[in-house]
């Protein structure tokens, strides 16, 4: 899509807006930049395509801010009352996506909070959990990929903040477009679901950093360096469900993939009172720059059976990259796109902060359950994070112009 | 300061981080932007400068992110410890502020957090409430702009989340350079001074928006239309405190300003039940560009004595544009510089949601004060709004070279 074409289309949304903003003349202020960012950048030019092979927001690089949100279908909707909602849920992403307003979806008039903005990068992703498919009489297309996830010694889940009938993930760089997107969804569900739970997280805004693929995580650790990447032949094998499924994996699911998200909550008072040196230990990578202890860059292969002078192991048996790495679960993989969260001080005083951990496969089986069953029993790490919620997804694939996502689910 | 010189700065912090990010090559994503972001454009490029005759976050335009966090001094710290914790933060402040490692200030590590980023704009504003001057044998000193502020009938004060002896608006164009700031200044408060409370925001991302001057709130509202300019005239008459303060200012607060902070809960399932027009009746003006009712562009100066057809005002009696008007208050004038806040769900089902009312004065009884007087009494926009928490602080001029902030206050 042309930045062209994207002006054309922020335009039609807020043209007065923007007629003024040029008329309005510089702003002078006293200290800190010398004019004002009047230029809509690629940060808010930028827009994602809705219809697709697989829905956006899996492969979509990180994003400066997102929402999580669970829904439960009211009592007495049921599989047509959920069709109806997704419909109006797609149209409604479908627009937001493309800079335009959401009005009239839900009868109503659009909250206007994106008033002004370009698109921003905002993806807007559907997924299907566990309980959903016995309140839509739908049992029998539920996929064996959603059963319950194994408990981990270490989760201390908490019920309320986890599962769900349905759970959207938005993602944009720009705060206001993601809340007007937030909003506009939790509106289109009127009387069909209620929310269930909703979590707000970020990343790095675009920009503000050279580094190209990989974030750091409040721990101020180098997160994401052992993704898979697109580019890569298994890529599409490991994370999406193929175009034409498996035996014993619905037809629906084509294209689709399964999200694990997991409310990881960060120690963080008792990680910063670890000396550098330690917590480089307990990660089994170096904090400036995520190049393993046992030398390189941030995407040399670890030397996970090198010894150092003292015999001992340079990265521990215990270290976070070891334990997690595929090659120590043979070969799972998944991508993991998560966002940071900070929800100010919790009661007892420590910041209630950490990872909204989101990871993408083809088969949670093969991706996030041996690989957290593995650092469940031994990660150095486990003392400074705790798994506080817990959901696992159905992500359908894409959905076709004219389309609504889960439709293949819900109408065939 | 010079791009050049920016990147310079961020090389010594993160060399290694930039380096494999120049060298790791293109990450090719499936779907969404062509390429990923891996030029520091102006967003993390840009920083502000620390010293000066006036702190830095007050002038600086809005930004992406913000926290708000008060402290109390500790049980026994007094004077000296208080002027001990001003000369960390501050050295603190200015290091982050220019895009340099916190570490080592308060004899740990930085956190590296915001490792690989540009400064981002960040700003640190330091600030003393009205309890500070009593603990610490200060008192003759408290400006009589410290009087609490009167009780409004529309208040709903929680008073753990207001007031304190110390108070930091941190303000950056990236979040984790933000939360990084945010947990440099608690390590650094050491046993000095503990959290009183703590609060997060954001605004629009530069780029976002060709809109020059005003953001939107989370009504979908243009907010800020009636802000004063800093190229007007009375301009820093009105906001900060003059070089040589007048007879019963101190001189410490020499090019200070005062802040008054008001966390507003935004009561938003009732607003945004209410059609279009209702809400351009409460405020007065449209929400598609922020003109008033009566006509123009956003910056058309409102006919307030203007009749429709009906003979009725046009902007009705109790429209906010009207009563928040400095024409119908004296001519009182405050530099609003708010950050929106959501913070997920309530209790009670409804978006915790709405706007970190920050304002900037020379004197609050001829700012906020008397405007805050009249909307009490008769705003339209009161039936959706709460006021829930309320500091009020005297913000000293800006440090000088080798001064801390608060420096004439603390040792004079």
């Amino acid at each position: 899509m042309s930045r062209r074409r994207l002006l054309g289309t922020v335009g039609a949304a807020g043209a007065t807006g923007l007629a003024l903003g040029a008329a309005g003349g510089a702003t002078v202020y006293a200290v800190g930049r010398p004019e004002p960012a009047t230029a809509l950048t690629s940060l808010g030019a930028d827009s994602v395509p809705f219809h697709g092979a697989h829905q956006a927001g899996i492969t979509t690089p990180s994003h400066a801010r997102g929402h999580l949100i669970a829904f439960d279908l009211a009592p007495g909707a049921g599989r047509k009352e959920a069709a109806a909602l997704l419909r109006r849920w797609s149209a409604s992403a479908r627009a937001m996506m493309a800079g335009e307003p959401a009005g009239g979806q839900a009868g109503g008039h659009d909250t206007g909070i994106a008033l002004d903005a370009g698109p921003s990068s905002l993806t807007v992703t559907f997924g299907f959990g566990r309980t959903f498919f016995d309140r839509t009489d739908l049992a029998d297309r539920r996929p064996t990929a959603l059963d319950p996830l194994p408990a981990f010694s270490s989760d201390h889940l908490d019920a309320a903040r986890s599962d769900g009938d349905l759970w959207i993930q938005i993602g944009a760089d720009d705060a206001l477009v993601a809340f007007h997107a937030l909003r506009t969804l939790q509106k289109d569900a009127g009387t069909a679901a209620r929310v269930r739970w909703q979590m707000n997280g970020f990343n790095r805004s675009p920009g503000a950093t050279q580094h190209p693929m990989t974030s750091r995580n409040l721990m101020g650790q180098i997160d994401g360096t052992g993704n898979p990447k697109p580019s890569e032949p298994d890529f599409d094998r490991r994370i999406f469900v193929p175009a034409t499924p498996a035996a014993g994996t619905p037809d629906w699911m084509a294209g689709g993939s399964y999200a694990v998200v997991r409310r990881i909550r960060m120690l963080l008072d008792d990680w910063e009172r670890l000396p550098l040196g330690k917590q480089e230990q307990v990660i089994g990578r170096r904090k400036s720059d995520g190049a393993p202890l046992t030398g390189g860059t941030e995407t040399t292969e670890p030397a996970l059976d090198r010894t150092g002078s003292d015999g001992k192991l340079v990265i521990a048996a215990n270290a976070h990259a070891r334990i997690s790495a595929p090659e120590a679960n043979g070969g799972a993989a998944m991508l993991r796109r998560p966002f940071s969260f900070h929800d100010g001080i919790a009661a007892d005083g420590t910041p209630d902060a950490g990872l909204l951990f989101v990871c993408w496969q083809a088969d949670p089986l093969k991706g996030f359950v041996p690989v957290q069953r593995k650092l469940d029993r031994g990660d150095a790490l486990s003392a400074f994070i705790r798994h506080e919620a817990s959901g696992l997804f159905a992500v359908p694939g894409g959905a076709r112009q004219g389309e609504y996502v889960g439709q293949r689910l819900l109408e065939s």
